[in-house]
């Protein structure tokens, strides 16, 4: 691989040469600002060879470099191996941003290069003042990388379908009215909303043209009078494109978005968010158009769940639950017993789940990963790496699935065998850091940052951490990664992940540990937020768990549990049994009922 | 009274018809942006009775409002009867701020007046925008109030005293020089300070300008050549004006920093910041001088207290827990016995406090209340609402000294007999809070925002609260509030008090539980931020408890605090036996050995 990587960097260079480009810039996104991209798009991957999910490369002639975060250090400085890209540990101490880089390292007269539908309108007008203050220029009209790549995939059309408003509990009709009120109140003519989830939420359909992601790749635009949906037609069969034509959607070409955003007319008022609309488009769009620059109106409606949609939600995690859990007693049952390897019982999970009513498939790559490996917290198994589970240590299965009554996303450690001491202090840690958490009882009003603590408290107090955030906002049958909800300990503006809780948003609790090349620990549940009593002091809020499945017992050690801890876990667990056991044949309900007993 | 607030109305509505002023803005600030002021600048208190630390009035023909916070709700109700004025419970729903309610209220065409020396540059900004668009106009020049209060005081000229190096860790000189280099670094040519607290840190000065804050009525502009101190002269004795004209300072008269302002030349760049310089002095400033408006650069090295600060701090805190041990070893003892009432008992204490080496006075006026006065959280007892002490309750102290070696703020709830079942769950409660939160261990970076829970929690499991921060930064003889520093849930932007703890900085940690008409509790520790270690995961900090003196173990019920919070009560209780017993009889000693036993 490190060859090839070699190869495709000396093609892309000779390509910059030759149009004047010297540095260029590839980012993850595809044209819509997604996390996760169709294949059409892995620019970055291609360039590189780091599949990680998140990260940015820079190629200079006399440099290639891949930023990504704390997540993927472990995996990403494996794949780079040999590659002659070097690693930028973003948020470590004297790593510069990208941006930074640039400014730095480049010089006046200079020009950076990069697909402006691969970057976000507003990150495209930062660069611009940021390296016009040195006279560098910048030209973003060229895909260089799909210029040098020869065999390159061709652009996802899977299937579309409807979701019926029992599913959603709000009509497509219904959310437009809110979004047309929303616009009438900014003086806004036109929405353009290009972000896949926004648009599947808003027009209440499904696809699958992003890889575990149920959306559909497209761009809309929204009037008071009618609602453009910029597609490739094929992916629509009849019976979509009639209710969408019967609630005043009309489809058009894919790429028509550019001449539609070039042709509106002087004094228009367009609402849209820079941060993720592409810049190219952006740039489409006639000055005499006047541009509010907003979060989509979609975001926080999206992220709210409607009754209906919580409810179901109860629904799928039981069934997820009940996949989890046999697989726990199954491998628990078999290891040292038959052979087992990371991808070998992946598909077991995976067969597990497909036995659900209404599975739709993974919401994300399976992270099952075994010994060391789970110490790369976003580790996915592959053919050359996997490797045999033995009956010792922790098995890291953080996995989810998409059901047309939700999304799920679960973490469980496993116990496979013996553990040491520290092994079981760090899983009792880390288990103390999910239930306080998801037991935090609240003030209407606090985001995130007020209550991060809460789950890393017992790690901090030993003076140990975990490198990633402790949890994402979760879409319903949509992206497993949404905002803007989340729980993280300091701001990070992009991420637009510190919302105030509003009851019916979802969010993961899951803090970790993880000791490079030994062994990783993660507990991960869905809880749902909830209102609490009203007092003279105002609206409490709480959080309920979603998930379901057990936590290992085997690894807690109880004296280092408060009594609180001890209560809020033999609860959780009385609740799993409940839920789970009526699914379950007798020996594993007899395991289930032995595996939550109260401690 | 309330007749008397009817009249100066009148005075001043007349005066405004005359002007032609429509509504006219009062708030609490004097020349500087000061918390507290002069009895010169009282002019909200003297036109609506109202004597709250915060608050703002405003005066139109058939109106009169008083706008404060949750502090201070019970007391301004109370004084407020009568008067005609309305209070505006500030952060309660549908009540709308002073600016909201003048832009709903003020007409096209009419007039808001205020002195524009006792409004904020940006506050003022703000108003002229809002109320701009609704062709509302602002006269800023007239003192109306001053022109109808015919027994005003004169401006204060307390004597003025140099602060040793050995009691600030750093000369003047090097200050100076600190914010030359900050000046270089940011392109300005003037720094004008006009903040109180600044100034005195800055010049290693001390006043008694404004009451228990030991400040100079004065206004500072620097350059790299000189450095203006603007204030009245004959404040100053020889000696001090001597050492500050050796480090080049010059004193000129307190008025002459308008015409300084107006005198820059074209193309200076003047650093201010317009939050903190009132709206007079930066009309002063030529359109042709640039303005940096940025926060003070003296603000965040006068939060780190020099190691030499915080040794001395260890100092004054515990000469300042004796008298309050002392005082409350003298309480018990004599309840019920002796007559005591709120003002005599804080008569008690300030003598006990007057006994320690280096006491300045008070760090502010002494809140001594007993039963359902401790409910309003700011009352200071007057002998009109003076009550008798009984050997039953609670009689809450929140008191604190200012000496050579620090400022002091404690808040002690002292059992004065029986107390009931839920008196002692809240106390217990409230406990838990200040201890948890002292006991924080944390990530370099966090705020006051993140740990703020660590206090409310165990308030916010029952539905119940307490409306006021739980902590705010206090100054090194100097001001008992200060920022940037501070413990809050909720970002409150012009309070500036969410700032990332640095080593050195002080933080009162105070919650509290209060019952309107029953009782009040509040429990209240200065803790110093410290480094902890410094892990693979970076810099961990914590907090060290300065405040010495024994929580009343009497309202405490062991069983509703975890092991862990028995330990950090009982761990803080030994370092108080250990550091107070020395300086107390032998009488005292045994009842603080008492008083201070493991649970």
């Amino acid at each position: 691989m490190a060859n090839v990587i070699q190869e495709r960097l000396s093609a892309l260079r000779e390509l910059m040469a030759e149009k004047g480009i010297d540095a260029y810039l590839i980012p993850t996104d595809d044209f819509h600002a997604s996390e996760y991209v169709g294949d059409y798009f892995k620019c970055r991957k291609y360039m590189t060879g780091f599949t990680g999910s998140a990260g940015t490369a820079v190629v200079m002639q006399d440099m290639a470099g891949l930023w990504t975060d704390g997540r993927y250090f472990i995996q990403a400085e494996q794949q780079l191996e040999g590659s002659t890209v070097t690693l930028f540990k973003m948020g470590e101490p004297d790593v510069p941003t990208v941006h930074e880089f640039l400014e730095q390292n480049m010089k006046e007269g200079q020009c950076l290069g990069f697909d402006g539908r691969t970057v976000g309108s507003r990150e495209a007008e930062e660069l611009a003042q940021k390296l016009g203050k040195n006279q560098v220029t910048i030209s973003c009209d060229d895909d260089l990388v799909g210029a040098v790549w020869t065999d390159r995939p061709a652009l996802s059309c899977e299937p579309v379908k409807e979701l019926d408003v029992k599913w959603t509990g709000k009509s497509r009709s219904e959310k437009c009215a809110d979004i047309r009120k929303a616009m009438t109140e900014k003086g806004a003519d036109v929405f353009i909303l290009t972000s896949l989830d926004d648009i599947a939420w808003l027009l209440n359909i499904r696809g699958g043209d992003v890889h575990c992601n149920p959306v559909v790749l497209s761009y809309l635009a929204m009037t008071q009078q009618e609602i453009l949906l910029f597609a490739n037609e094929k992916a629509f069969p009849a019976e979509v494109k009639e209710v969408l034509n019967r609630d005043g959607v009309k489809l058009c070409p894919y790429d028509d978005i550019y001449s539609y955003a070039a042709g509106l007319s002087e004094g228009t008022t367009v609402l849209l968010c820079k941060a993720k609309v592409n810049s190219r488009l952006v740039n489409c769009i006639p000055a005499s158009v006047k541009i509010l620059d907003e979060e989509n109106p979609t975001l926080l409606p999206k992220s709210i769940k409607t009754p209906t949609e919580v409810e179901n939600e109860r629904i799928a995690h039981i069934r997820d639950g009940v996949a989890v859990t046999k697989f726990i007693y199954w491998l628990k049952k078999n290891v040292g017993k038959i052979p087992m390897t990371e991808l070998s019982v992946t598909d077991h999970l995976n067969d597990l789940r497909a036995q659900q009513e209404h599975f739709m498939g993974n919401s994300f790559d399976p992270i099952i990963s075994y010994g060391a490996h789970a110490a790369m917290n976003h580790y996915s198994a592959t053919p050359e790496t996997d490797i045999p589970i033995e009956p010792h240590g922790f098995l890291l299965a953080d996995t989810g699935g998409q059901y047309l009554e939700g999304t799920t996303d679960i973490t469980r450690t496993i116990v496979m065998g013996p553990t040491t001491d520290e092994q079981k202090k760090f899983f009792t840690a880390v288990l103390r850091g999910t239930l306080n958490l998801a037991a935090a009882k609240f003030r209407y009003g606090c985001r995130g940052l007020n209550l991060d603590y809460l789950a890393r408290g017992p790690l901090w107090e030993m003076g140990e951490d975990f490198n990633h955030g402790t949890g994402h906002g979760v879409g319903y049958y949509l992206n497993v990664h949404e905002g803007p909800n989340g729980f993280r300990w300091k701001i990070v503006p992009e991420r637009n992940d510190s919302a105030v809780f509003e009851e019916g948003m979802i969010t993961s609790d899951e803090p970790g540990y993880y000791v490079e090349g030994e062994y990783g620990i993660r507990h991960e549940n869905l809880i749902v937020c909830k209102k609490a009593e009203k007092t003279a002091f105002g609206q409490f809020m709480c959080f309920e768990h979603l998930t379901m499945a057990p936590f290992d017992l085997e690894a807690v050690i109880p004296e280092q549990m408060t009594e609180k801890e001890r209560t809020l876990l033999n609860e959780y667990h009385a609740q799993v049994y409940e839920n789970i056991s009526p699914y379950l044949d007798a020996e594993e309900r007899e395991w289930l009922k032995e595996a939550t007993r109260a401690i």
